[in-house]
């Protein structure tokens, strides 16, 4: 199958191949109408589609943005993915996705592939606490914006980071939990590998030091996997419910480190036939769509993503485009607790 | 930030250019340990990556498929490209992915711009009832497999495809629902602009009219959208269950076209103050993560996902290799009903 090329387009339109350029990069604007024609003509008639990989090669970088999540069976980060792609595009992006399951030998690979392909940036939606694995390909030049990490103190390279305040979110549900009364406040989570899970353990026992309670290990509940790839979110929460509730001092209400680990501790505290909110109250972060929908409509934390996902995107095309002159760094938008049905008064029984 | 050539790998490490690319490439099984250490060593030292743009342009076509579907916002998508992921880099490919929102003009462009990076193969998550806007592509050489899609009569081209049996996935619902007594029997549905959709309410269509019940087009709810990114599906699902719970005789049970739509469904019920099953049984298709958590746990029709999502891979990677003697057609997969609770006998009230 031969393809055809601006040369064969230029020879039939009889037009310099400068001028078929114009037309298929939209400077035609100071060509003659019947001209613009004749070459838009040709161009169906061949069939013709630039050759991007040559253009690749001489422009040095592809317009594709890498984006790497944990895992977009997660919903969260289908919507993540689906905001940063509607962003790129607004910016004449594509996105290339790859699903690392919080591997960094996986993270690597990924970004190095990339990196072959002409990629020279790619968005990080859930960042491990260590960025070392990727320093070389920083230094070679790729850029990076990290979402949900903040800098932290013994960074080698320092990347640009846009995230939710975790910390703040966390905070937020326990400070509206002891506000209702609860004082045995559990907390579900799955492997803590990354900077935002650790951020929001901290805004949890902060709160609760700050409100001068003993934080009772017993309560932290950590599930363990080998599945990095968040179709065991659910399961690990139910598995977290299970511990908490059954203790002789049961947890009365439970902080999930996010929505889908929430609707496990939902299923979970059901197989104990304890309701929600009346025996537990339970709290998620992320406000994904099914939150007002599940039974009862879940209290939670947003996080404004398409402020953080368009932020992102144009941080990244400015670094692209070395149109930015801010040195890299972190910055954070605040949560919003949302309340809805699942958090109720504690009943002493 | 200049880039060093697999020539200057060869000539630091005092070999040739072929036996640089023999290590690369995984071809150093014959060489002397001793070399293959030192040329691994320049590599690491020059941080030598391969120029995989160059090497596209060379062989023609880039190791990568593309995945397009409506949205990954939707879970089951996120699910359904996160298989995909898994066996193309079984087979040595990495995805791109792109999100069409059901768009004739969006598939084309995508297509388009995947073939000028040199994808040369596109798989489809959900095929729109015409693939016209493709043909050009297809006819230039580009392989796709569509997910959700037999071959229709009227098609002029034939391309690979396998899906579940979406006629037979709804029969298996409408069935289970007229066996427990149900004769006002909605449907519940977005926009119908796909294969699988019009599918899915013809196996509805057709076991009612096999039980000889007329179909009362008043029960047969379609909702209006202007987005097809998938976020309205559980707003449409529960606008649909307004509508059909609050007739003068209103549905007894709702076949929901999705388990998005499904969970929209529960919300509408709930909203007017009714019980999932015992005022009205609801079913899904897709058997999505969420289906056993929600309350009550979901009775709808499991897609083989793993299964077919690897059948288009091979496929699609045999076309690609020239490896597959098969003239393309379609293969379908048997769906398989799971009844949880939310559905039960009909009460006459």
């Amino acid at each position: 199958m031969s393809k055809s090329t601006i040369a064969d387009v230029a020879r039939l339109a009889k037009v310099s191949a400068s001028s078929v350029s114009n037309v298929l990069n939209d400077r035609s604007n100071r060509m003659r109408p019947d001209t613009k024609e004749r070459i838009q003509h040709v161009i169906e008639q061949l069939g013709y589609t630039p050759n991007l990989a040559a253009r690749q090669l001489k422009t040095g970088h592809a317009p594709i943005i890498g984006l790497i999540v944990p895992s977009v069976a997660n919903p969260f980060y289908g919507i993540f993915a689906r905001l940063i792609e509607k962003a790129a595009l607004t910016g004449g992006y594509q996105v290339l996705l790859g699903n690392s399951e919080r591997d960094p030998a996986r993270e690597r690979r990924y970004a190095e592939e990339l990196w072959g392909y002409g990629v020279r940036g790619i968005i990080f939606g859930s960042s491990l606490t260590q960025f070392t694995h990727l320093e070389s390909l920083i230094k070679k030049g790729l850029h990076v914006v990290a979402f949900d990490r903040p800098t932290q103190q013994d960074d080698k390279v320092i990347i640009d980071s846009i995230s939710v305040d975790n910390v703040q979110a966390t905070r937020l549900t326990t400070k509206h939990l002891l506000a209702l009364g609860h004082h045995r406040i559990g907390f579900v989570s799955g492997p803590i590998r990354t900077v935002s899970r650790l951020d929001r353990l901290e805004g949890y026992r902060g709160s609760l030091q700050d409100a001068n309670l003993e934080i009772d290990q017993q309560l932290v509940w950590q599930g363990e996997t080998s599945n990095f790839g968040d179709t065991a979110a659910v399961e690990l929460g139910r598995q977290g419910a299970h511990d908490l509730l059954s203790k002789p001092k049961p947890a009365t209400a439970i902080i999930a480190i996010n929505d889908m680990y929430a609707f496990g501790v939902y299923a979970g505290a059901r197989d104990l036939g304890l309701k929600v909110p009346d025996d537990v109250s339970v709290t998620g972060v992320d406000d994904i769509t099914l939150t007002e929908v599940v039974e009862p409509p879940l209290t939670t934390v947003q996080q404004p993503l398409r402020d953080i996902t368009r932020l992102a995107v144009e941080r990244l095309i400015n670094r692209l485009h070395d149109t930015c002159s801010h040195p890299p760094g972190h910055q954070t938008l605040p949560p919003k607790l949302i309340v809805r049905k699942s958090t109720a008064r504690y009943q002493k029984s």
